[in-house]
């Protein structure tokens, strides 16, 4: 077992592996989502759909091919996705007239049903949603983080006026944040992307980030707001109370699998995967010990316990297997599993069992009279511990001391000296892409997102050129 | 508005557009599901994968792209299933080295992962199901029932002995029949299909068929028996308790978003859709009447009557527009709403509201002050309604007094020429493809299943040739 220390991206494939989450497919940047890792996803995907509810948007499915020259309709956006599309060019044994790209992502073929959908003010806003795989062929792909393809949701919604649709691409970043913290109990930055970083057709881009236990940025959702940019490209226009035609204004945001992978190296530690509660695909562990063969007692103990928390929705599993207890905790540690429940001739004696939370070093007894309820404190404690020491770690290695590109190239030196993660850094910015790019050549950081006015202290000069900043912006090295 | 029995395709066409379920999508044979339509998929999702549970089975998922060449390892599998596959031939302005196909279903690449999953008996069985988008490159398409693109999920498992693979493939038929049965109220027909109809790669296909009513079939759900066809195909092979390499035994199983179409044509009326309540994206639709805008009082106690059925989990929306009571009636019942509640000054002064269900052509009084039960009576009365006319119905359209070719060419003209359906017939059969394919020829009438023994009076002569029968089997034009 290598530790994260040691090897952190090493460390990252043999988790996931050793979880049983994933394997590698037979086509180039594909992975198969096992049914521990997919379940994940369900989880992720069934507390989304209960928040885009609660927002009054529906799912809805559009065709995955999507016919080539319909990228070109919008220039950012082929001259963004084009770099990266599968295309399907024959079928059924005849080579087509037009060839079908696999989705990137629906903005195009979204665009082109909402012009049809939307005659007046009254169809305003137009609100879906869909979850599907979509394809960008990547040349370094990882699991869960960079696949050729991916799982994700993805949110279009049309409106008449710009604060409307201002309004959305907002509250749908605050979306992702109660989720990706609440769920998945990552901490996230929010903030806008710099230009450069903008979706490929956006007016503006937000962001939530999260920083890995190897310093590093994950991207974690995005959040666009269009303006009218796709609307002229797909003319998708309203009759408004005036009785003219004008063009909406349009939105999308999404979330996918990657949150897997930013969950995964967000918790894990090195006995393995440390798996949020509320994601858990198990999420409490039953292990038999001493002479429980001989003493049937134990397991009706135990099916008697897991019958009870089942009533509550508290998803369990038994093992009941013939290894040895070492074996099976070790077993259960890798894979993950919030909380461990030993139940021995003793504890039954005793009418106690013993409960071991996955992220705690010891162990406690807890009584069999209040089982159901001491199960439920110590999920819910879990999950907010793992936020809570998440958001500890993310503090400590945000680093809002650096001023100039001298002090990041001697942060970097040290930290990388020492062994220790490089974290988020703070920079003043002139708001130029030159700088960005140059502190991009010169550290290997990028910018990750401009946090909103007052959240943090502003910083005053530009990291590259001394000029007064513009703004104050997130520098990492980011998966 | 064109009637069923002037011209059921047209009355079709027109139900699911004035639905608002679906739209066509600007790509060749693809349609999209709009949010109507799409939340009847997720209905049965969930109801799919409440019985996939509890039959111990978990999801997965693999990649969409399989290598050409993984078709060809099963010889019937690419005969049966090459005609129809649309390829990728070049992916981020490359050309592929080897084309890869947008799978048609997954047999080929999960058999490729059950290998190397699949190392000793203590891994058997294997069971995982799939929910995916499928392409099929079809020539003639219709609305949910053949498209180039749908969704549907497919379930997977290896076995170590064929009598375990073989009661899994019928579990999963009896699955299919209750669902279908119970949740979208059509009545099924469960048998074995023919040689010449099994899935390719199948040793046998087991399906379940429903009548339309117009008196054609649809698949509604298959589920195959393979033997160790693909076993050896992907070399699935487990080490037995003898110590000894030896193949694998598997199945595998579907149902696709064909069950709307089939759902849609089973119980739609002259008056637009009728949903079974269970599936309902909407299951009640309140709507206040008379001089309601003047009476504040009325849209208090529908927003009362709503929270306290959406606390039971029941699904209602509120028609509150400026539009007249005969035009949201309407418009309800075109969208299939199971239940209407109709509130005005009158209903509120005595504690009543209307209720009337899709289904019936009556209203009803029901007391406020036993709301919720009224409904939830009300919906699954309904539920049950459907099904039992359903039932009523095919029984009345399956014929079982047919015996020679020239029988069932008459019962086709004079079924014809009495604008009425051509139903199931049942017919004695030799077991000869060639008896099989003169039946098409003739009628237009395929073999849709034979059903199990004892569930339908044998038939003793072959319809062709008047040989003694085989078997006995249903005939039907199909979607």
């Amino acid at each position: 077992m290598v530790t994260r220390r040691e090897d952190f991206s090493k460390w990252y494939l043999q988790t996931i592996q050793q979880a049983d989450l994933m394997d590698y497919a037979p086509v180039r940047g594909c992975m198969i989502f096992k049914p521990n890792g997919y379940e994940i996803w369900e989880h992720i995907q069934d507390e989304a759909n209960r928040r885009f509810k609660a927002e009054g948007i529906r799912n809805a499915y559009f065709p995955m091919l999507i016919p080539e020259s319909f990228f070109s309709r919008e220039k950012d956006h082929i001259e963004g996705f084009s770099p990266e599309l599968p295309f399907v060019t024959e079928a059924a044994g005849e080579v087509l007239e037009e060839k079908l790209a696999l989705r990137p992502t629906s903005e195009t073929i979204i665009g082109d049903s909402f012009a049809k959908w939307i005659q007046s003010y009254r169809d305003l806003p137009l609100e879906i949603n869909q979850w599907a795989n979509v394809f960008r062929w990547e040349k370094r792909t990882l699991p869960f983080l960079r696949t050729s393809e991916f799982l994700w949701q993805e949110g279009h919604t049309a409106h008449a006026t710009a604060e409307e649709a201002q309004e959305r691409t907002m509250r749908m970043l605050d979306v992702y944040v109660e989720l990706i913290e609440d769920v998945l109990a990552i901490p996230v930055f929010k903030g806008e992307k710099t230009p450069s970083e903008r979706f490929a057709g956006a007016e503006r881009t937000f962001s939530v980030e999260a920083m890995m236990q190897d310093g590093k940025a994950v991207q974690a959702g995005t959040s666009h707001y269009m303006g009218t940019k796709f609307a002229e490209a797909f003319n998708i226009r309203y009759l408004n109370q005036d009785n003219e035609h004008v063009l909406t204004y349009t939105t999308s945001w999404g979330i996918s699998t990657r949150l897997i992978g930013a969950m995964i190296m967000t918790h894990g530690d090195d006995q393995g995967l440390v798996l949020p509660p509320k994601i858990a695909p198990q999420q409490v562990v039953f292990i038999p010990v001493g002479p429980w063969q001989k003493n049937p007692a134990i397991m009706e103990t135990i099916e008697q316990l897991q019958n009870d928390l089942k009533k509550e929705g508290i998803r369990t599993i038994v093992d009941d297997s013939d290894n040895r207890p070492g074996y099976k905790f070790n077993e259960w540690e890798l894979r993950g599993v919030p909380l461990r429940v030993e139940i021995g001739p003793r504890d039954l004696a005793n009418q106690q069992a013993i409960l071991k939370a996955r992220d705690l070093a010891d162990k406690e007894s807890i009584d069999l009279a209040n089982f159901v309820k001491e199960i439920q404190t110590a999920l819910s404690e879990m999950q907010v511990r793992l936020l809570e020491s998440a958001r500890q770690r993310v503090k400590e290695l945000s680093y809002t001391h650096i001023n100039t590109i001298e002090e990041l190239e001697a942060h970097i030196e040290a930290k990388q000296a020492a062994g220790e993660p490089l974290g988020f850094v703070l920079a003043g910015w002139n708001g130029k892409a030159e700088t960005e790019a140059e502190i991009k050549e010169r550290t290997g950081f990028t910018t990750r997102n401009i946090p909103f006015a007052g959240t943090v202290e502003a910083k005053h000069k530009d990291i590259i050129t001394g000029e007064p900043a513009t703004t104050t912006v997130w520098l990492a090295r980011a998966y």
